[in-house]
């Protein structure tokens, strides 16, 4: 079964929204191994949309839909779908009694196009909607299946996992269950990566193999079908361990993780606290650290050492601002070493460098040291990264967390 | 001139990522006055590529394309839309050198796949990539317009603005001159701002006023069409004067602007320096104000004080702390005055409060307190925000940019 989703509405078009209903529906989706194709966003315009439903048609089984349910003048989606397969819109009984409650509880006045909720395509599965008003609707016409949600997502996500996929299921062949894993790398390339594993991404079809680019690291996603869960997990295992044996060393997390998460953790095992100080990432560490829940447990404190004077403040001598420069390995070992006594932290971390536009101390853009003193020693590690202001600043950080996941006992 | 935009990429379809990228080019064509009228999606798959460019050829004049233009092999973007218009892709000079400097930079081993990336279509005009490898390109062919762009924001938002609208303005018709003019306000809501100026959205026309809610603040775009320049900003300039007699408390500036920049322009005119203490945004402050190039003529440095121990080491007093707790307007003010007093600048900040999930001190998430020390004076402002953690963190960081952008000298 191949699907194709659809959203409508002239504030996708306009940029006013992005179209994350798309994502969501997507993702679930996938997690009933039903293959999406294509997204298509167009107008609230009964012409143009009518023509989208004739491509949709000649190219995908399920056509799923969301917005224009409302109930003004813009809201057309029930009636041209209506109109293409040639249906009746008839009154729902369970949805007008859910429209009359909503206005009992919020006690306003019920405008008669409120009562347009209320119409479903003749013949329709009507999924309730337990959030607001319009109900959605599924049906099945000339071999395809027609689903109709409402464009809000605190309406559309509920009403999709509660009673589309029960539907969905429903509609389903027994058979093939798909699990996908996702493989995060930092510090190789896409291309890198890619040729490393050529011929694995060349010859395998089950589980495929999927390089992803992110914005700042690339991934792999891993998609095996089988019979049941257990199956396809243990084909997804096989490949990964060829995958290990090449690059592993760059791995450093599955699915939904992060750098900061990974460090989290390795921080909260160890029990060891952090404290922070920053030149060139000017409090964008401390930032992604403290943005997780339950940071103040390990995270004590920081210092951002913009100026020299703030970092002589810490306990950057004298001699090795006037020797080596703020921009130096000699410098960023002695900020993480005064960080970490200051605040008495298991570990201390420092980020000097050059962030451009232009070159300082002579030294160019994308000159960094990264100072580390932990329970296992000190080290600095020296880069020469590519990029804008921005990309300089980001992948120091990423840069840091990285070598503290690499940090030994 | 009627446009499509067409995503590409099986991220987007497995829904990993949202396409935001349609998003910001809509708004960025709806500013050019070009209409928009279908949004697509299709994955990393050449024949489902081609039947998506045959529809969109007949329904659209210019297709822009995001994405599938780096150096793997599910790139094929470019060599699609090659053999759907019969071209050759031939090396482009000037990319190739800006792919070898990348490598030059990194130090990085170039492989070769990576030259994929400097083929280009014949007779493209080639849209240079400040932030990456993989050119954009445009070509016209068959009365339409084929632009393709990298799928990475950080790569195609600035090669949009920068070169891309350039080239769309010199491809539309003379005669019709559009300008837009984008307010930027902070501290009022959408629907509250909609409603203020309801007559005013509902009765122009020349220019439109088009209310668009970012994901932090309100904007309004005027847009006006004349025979020239001159005229349509006239038109705009009469229309910002209803606007600014309702609701211009609220302005805070105008176009690409950013809450951050303006302060940093306000800093630069008085000639203050300042430095921050910042408890529960983490550093997030000090990280917009050092995000912009030349911060260090003005920006000192901070404190991270995430923990009790670090507020009484930067000189919040044990009273306070025991008596009002570290989430208080007395502990907020003492920040304050203490880091500025250290690092000796003329505007001290401070941030300190809960940003959840779980209550502090018997104090909810979204109770905030902002301390200011400058030269008129010491204040604090004290909020209570919604949202997540994240949305609480931001807000805040965003109130405490605008208490700055209101200071008396």
């Amino acid at each position: 079964m191949n699907a194709e989703i659809i959203g409508i509405g002239s504030e996708l078009l306009l940029g006013q929204i992005a179209n994350t209903n798309a994502k969501f529906i997507s993702t679930r989706l996938a997690d009933l191994g039903i293959n999406v194709f294509y997204h298509t966003a167009v107008g609230d315009n009964s012409e143009r949309l009518k023509q989208v439903i004739e491509v949709a048609e000649s190219r995908s089984d399920l056509l799923i839909f969301t917005g224009g349910l409302g109930p003004t003048k813009d809201d057309l989606t029930k009636e041209t779908i209506a109109s293409t397969l040639n249906k009746k819109l008839v009154y729902n009984e369970e949805a007008m009694e859910n429209i009359q409650d909503y206005y009992k509880k919020t006690g306003a006045p019920m405008s008669e196009n409120n009562r347009k909720q209320a119409l479903v395509l003749d013949g329709a599965t009507v999924l309730r909607n337990d959030n607001g008003m319009a109900p959605g609707m599924a049906v099945t016409a000339n071999n395809h299946t027609y689903m109709l949600f409402p464009g809000p997502p605190k309406e559309l996500y509920p009403m999709f996992t509660n009673y589309a996929e029960p539907y969905l299921l429903g509609q389903l062949k027994q058979g093939d269950t798909i699990v996908s894993r996702v493989l995060r790398f930092f510090g190789i390339g896409e291309s890198r990566l890619e040729t490393e594993l050529e011929d694995l991404i060349d010859q395998q079809t089950n589980p495929t193999i999927a390089p992803l680019a992110g914005e700042w690291e690339v991934t792999l996603r891993l998609t095996a079908k089988a019979d049941t869960k257990q199956e396809a997990d243990k084909l997804i295992d096989e490949t990964e361990k060829l995958i290990d044996a090449r690059v592993g060393s760059y791995l450093y997390g599955y699915g939904e993780t992060t750098l900061a998460k990974e460090v989290f953790s390795l921080l909260s095992d160890r029990d060891w606290s952090i404290s922070t100080a920053e030149s060139l990432t000017g409090g964008m560490f401390s930032q992604e650290i403290t943005d997780l829940p339950g940071a103040s447990s390990l995270f004590y404190g920081g210092v951002v050492c913009y100026s020299n004077e703030v970092k002589r403040e810490i306990g950057v001598s004298n001699e090795t601002l006037e020797a080596y420069g703020a921009v130096s390995e000699q410098c960023a070992i002695e900020l993480a070493r005064s960080v970490r006594e200051r605040y008495k932290t298991d570990v201390g971390i420092s980020f000097t460098g050059v962030a451009g536009p232009d070159p300082s101390e002579g030294k160019e853009p994308g000159t960094v040291f990264i100072g580390v003193a932990a329970p296992s020693g000190e080290k600095v590690v020296a880069l020469n990264l590519a990029g804008n202001r921005h990309a300089i600043r980001k992948r120091t950080v990423n840069h840091g967390l990285n070598t503290l996941l690499k940090l030994e006992r």
